[in-house]
């Protein structure tokens, strides 16, 4: 498992290539709360969500002379692995699922990956993935669960803990775990790192409940961006090394807080980003008077506007 | 004329009713330059534009036991008054042209303002409006050249000056003028401030040509929301004091540029709050290596997708 130490080399080793995304602050009474709550706009990242922290670290991670990577995804990981590629002059083979979405798979092209439609779901897609990654001699950059995605995603807490330095709870949207791991390793013993998943994604929660990561569906808007086959190794054993719990956000809670986005700030976020902010409007993470909120806005891949 | 004492009473005054709205800079290479370039994120103001920061100065500066205002607009500004008197309390009347568009009118009655659609042009809007405001004796806020909504805008520049000390050169898109004259003011022998036009809605620099304000057309995609009568008289007074030339981008550089937003940064501007950028990516405005240029992508109030 990575520790603070190792977001912070991923730090230096991603640097300028990563953009450090803004911040702004939304008064408590826009939401209905007493406090404040700060977004954190991670849908202004390269390639459109936090996924493009963790491919560069594995990019720039490579050994020389390797000429390519591998990665199965038709979602924001697809596309970040095809832009950190790009970047770096190697070839990327992206391997999708069938249930990927028009507006990702474009993107995936948009930045000059080989793009493979698999006929089947994320499983299938992997073992494609795989078998090209035996066949070619190029590794697969994993979405979430491998040190250094850990590690690459957790260098948004290092810029969080700059930007919102009295913050007293982060919250952060849990699918594979790898952005939430990466945060909250980043930030152990400095702010509490609260998980929140969709309740028809609960992958982490029903894990913790389980006492071991578990297989179980992933349903309703935010899977495809939140619906791994389970929690990712490092996700669960980091969440029960600290302790957290995962929070639930109800499946109807979701496009309301992105229409709320949209509406207020002009902010156009997918739904799986606007897991966090649903949870603080429908009173799931109550705000108190005096705290402050900090949650991550993690992606806008998406290609329809609110009503 | 206000002066930076004034656009510093105007923060004083509005403090945190106005949204502190974000930077986020974007590498040279990004876009084709040799230098830096910082974002101005003000399409998340609230009301979704600038135009906030001036109709709260106004409503806040009211005579107690006025009870409400008018506007004649049926775009960013009609949108901000109906914010800010809500906000207020107070009743917002909006005298909107025919040439509004769908998507603002409906912003304008999401605020609570009565809307009176008008058949005619701005002037005869205006009309209206005036009409109005001499029958009910409510005041009317004015879009750009009065001393309070240019103040009001110029609380960006006092944002801009802490977000982006090493500016050297701020891009501001004019169409009134109301946010270059309070910008130019708060900044005046800090950094220059460029006003940007649409060639097809070149207002200040035909005044500027003319020795003095001049009405013209306003065409383009710019023009509901640059595509004022003529230049207002603030902007072409602190345009002539400081020297200043407008420089004018070519109408179809304007959506290419916010296509470069959506595309690079998942930001849906407007088009008319693309123009600056579109000055950069365009080569209207060089950015050499070494040089920090900020820009300000001032409204969001669209509801159509690029491709």
């Amino acid at each position: 498992m990575p520790g603070r130490a190792d977001v912070e080399a991923a730090r230096d080793l991603v640097g300028p290539a990563v953009r450090r995304t803004p911040v702004v602050e939304v008064a408590g009474d826009e939401l209905g709360v007493m406090g404040r709550v700060v977004l954190k706009l991670e849908l202004l990242q390269h390639a459109g969500s936090f996924k493009a922290r963790g491919a560069m670290n594995n990019v720039l991670s490579l050994h020389e002379g390797v000429e390519g990577v591998a990665a199965a995804s038709g979602g924001n990981h697809g596309a970040a692995v095809a832009w950190a590629a790009r970047r770096a002059g190697l070839a990327a083979d992206v391997f999708a699922p069938a249930s990927a979405t028009p507006a990702k798979l474009e993107r995936i092209e948009a930045y000059g990956a080989r793009l493979h439609r698999v006929d089947g779901h994320v499983g299938e897609a992997l073992a494609a993935c795989q078998e090209h990654s035996e066949r070619e001699g190029v590794p697969v950059v994993h979405p979430y669960d491998t040190f250094a995605t850990v590690a690459g995603a957790g260098t948004l807490g290092l810029e969080l803990e700059e930007q919102v330095p009295d913050a007293d709870r982060v919250l952060i949207a849990c699918g594979g775990g790898g952005l939430y791991a990466g945060v909250a390793t980043a930030l152990a013993g400095v702010v509490p790192v609260q998980p929140v998943e969709p309740a028809l994604c609960a992958h982490l929660h029903d894990a913790l409940a389980a006492g071991h990561p578990v297989d179980r569906p992933s349903e309703g808007v935010a899977a495809d961006a939140l619906g791994p086959p389970r929690i990712g190794d490092h996700a669960f054993a980091l969440a029960t090394a600290q302790g957290a719990s995962s929070l639930l956000v109800d499946e109807d809670a979701i496009l309301p807080a992105r229409q709320w986005l949209w509406d207020h700030l002009r902010v156009l976020a997918e739904p799986a980003a606007c897991v966090p902010l649903a949870a603080v409007l429908s009173g799931v993470v109550p705000v108190a008077a005096g705290e402050t909120v900090a949650l991550v806005v993690s992606g806008g891949n998406n290609t329809t506007l609110p009503s």
